[in-house]
């Protein structure tokens, strides 16, 4: 099965993977406090403004430490309100909202997840519905097919797991994956880029 | 099993239903374009802001006309967005979200519910979520125990039969409901108060 | 010159003023954490719901304590996203947007202000305009005619004082009005009833 | 005076330049319904993602046709906001508030204007405020130092007339600039790089 791009949260671990019929020349790379997808060295040019953004930051809250992640460039403003001291419900919901679905040909959804100090939950911006919603047990939400959060076995525990596992799991088109995990020592994070 | 206040919707025909146990001396009232909640005479006196609002509206749009309808003073802003030109999802999540669940001893969700011109919509705010999404089958979001979306038999195709099966539902200590349903000649409400 | 209702903000104390060519028996009682604006014993009756609202509220933040206060039902909203964690510039913003200004015969703005920890500020949402900023010296907006934020001497440093010196300004139709200040012991408010 | 970028808004005209000290390599070019700025080919490679982005669009919506210009990447969901229905106010507003400003060094704001069927709008959003406004002469915003809308002297009245008049105003450092104007046969717009 093709869903796309999608995104597990743990509630203590998640992972983004970029799967992909169109732009599988895409890689996952660290810089400063993000994790940023953009096209490799021998990608063909294109001047699709969805082929890089950051998938995955770490931000300071006011109350402590949170990881946001997400396919396209709403994961910036969602990072952001964070910092600010929004809930994360709230700043998902409200970057979701007026980022709103991609105007493709697809009508792609946004989908995005967060690991805050005593909760995670995943969401998603669909051109018929915005759903946000905390989860208590890993949870997948995926541009196409399975685009609600439904639950998933997902036994990953460490960051560098997290992203092998999401990149190895069925569905078709892997490109690659990051994963995130909070840890005594704060939040984690690897990435799985194939080979 | 108490749900307490639900929303039913279609998606062409709606309804609303006061289920209490704490305010059971309420009725229905039309006056104007909405169906407005309120003590009966013989209720005590309260100064409970949640006793009194407008629980559906009927509001004409750039595009035609919507049925607004909701367990509270979300229902004004929903409506009113709608004049405006938003899209009922975007009514519905943006007023939603601004009013948010009540800051009661339940953490009390707001719920709600449109039909327009060729889509009808569910949604509700929690603590702990947003869900606002399109219905093709009759669905239900209830503020206790069925506080998600799901589907529900429910075969009324008038406001009356709408406003009556709701009441008569089998979830505990009915009060009043308001039924709503498109017709060819625009929105027909109704109300049903009880004996 | 009549204004209608007003804010004034400090940066350190604020006020609110009701005025009223329709609606003057109308006072402001102390309950709980508010400030509410309701009808005296011998008002006539009324179904108008602008006529009550908690018009001044503290609330605890996560990083200290913001009063905020206006002109209607958008308080509660306000200093309830304050409550969770939101700047008051976007808790101010994303109230004042979803409530919007009244669908009255005036299109009767909604405004309103906070005094926080370290900043306040004031806003307006008005049929062609939303505005919110901060302040460093006294700012008033109104209703009417001074519907932007605008600079005004106000001298007031006591919540006693703020709320006399408002009911005394010399705009048309005092009514009531609500002063608050901070103290090094937290915000004092006090009420202006007239006689 | 450097004021950075700026928008003018006419009613009827408007402009966006670009002016720049520290990417001077710039340039607007047209592509489907939007100018798009961009790096000129000598451009050093940069991965600031603010250096690329669509600077105006021109969208249908549900009652004709509008406008929507600004400094970032903002002015997408502006355009698809009001494409959805929104009023130009709102789309403003809750994009800016989404978005909000850059996180740099210098806490640019992003700012916008609209020009609709009817009416236009100017609006900004800075780490102190949210101002979106009604127009009814030239009206100008700038990211540094003119950081609120004024009256500005612009006498365009054609796309082409406008790009090369913001072009050419006294403030340091012009890099590139676009015009619009609205037309009998519709919106009409123009490119100013310069050289």
């Amino acid at each position: 099965m093709y869903v796309g791009r999608f995104v597990v949260v743990g509630p203590d671990v998640g992972a983004y993977r970029v799967s992909s019929r169109s732009f599988p020349n895409r890689q996952i790379v660290a810089r400063d406090d993000a994790l940023t997808v953009g096209p490799t060295e021998d990608a063909p040019e294109t001047d699709n403004p969805y082929v890089s953004y950051n998938c995955l930051r770490v931000v300071e809250t006011p109350t402590g430490e949170t990881a946001a992640f997400g396919n396209g460039s709403h994961v910036d403003p969602i990072a952001e309100k964070l910092e600010l001291g929004y809930p994360a419900r709230d700043a998902l919901a409200e970057s979701l909202l007026a980022l709103d679905y991609e105007k493709d040909d697809y009508d792609t959804p946004r989908i995005a997840a967060t690991i805050g100090d005593d909760e995670a939950l995943i969401g998603t911006v669909r051109r018929d519905a915005l759903l946000v919603e905390t989860v208590d047990e890993p949870t997948l939400v995926a541009t196409y097919e399975k685009n609600a959060p439904e639950s998933i076995d997902f036994a990953a525990e460490a960051a560098g797991d997290a992203a092998s596992d999401a990149y190895d799991l069925e569905f078709e088109h892997a490109v690659c994956a990051a994963g995130v995990a909070r840890t005594d020592a704060g939040f984690e994070t690897a990435i799985e880029n194939g080979d």
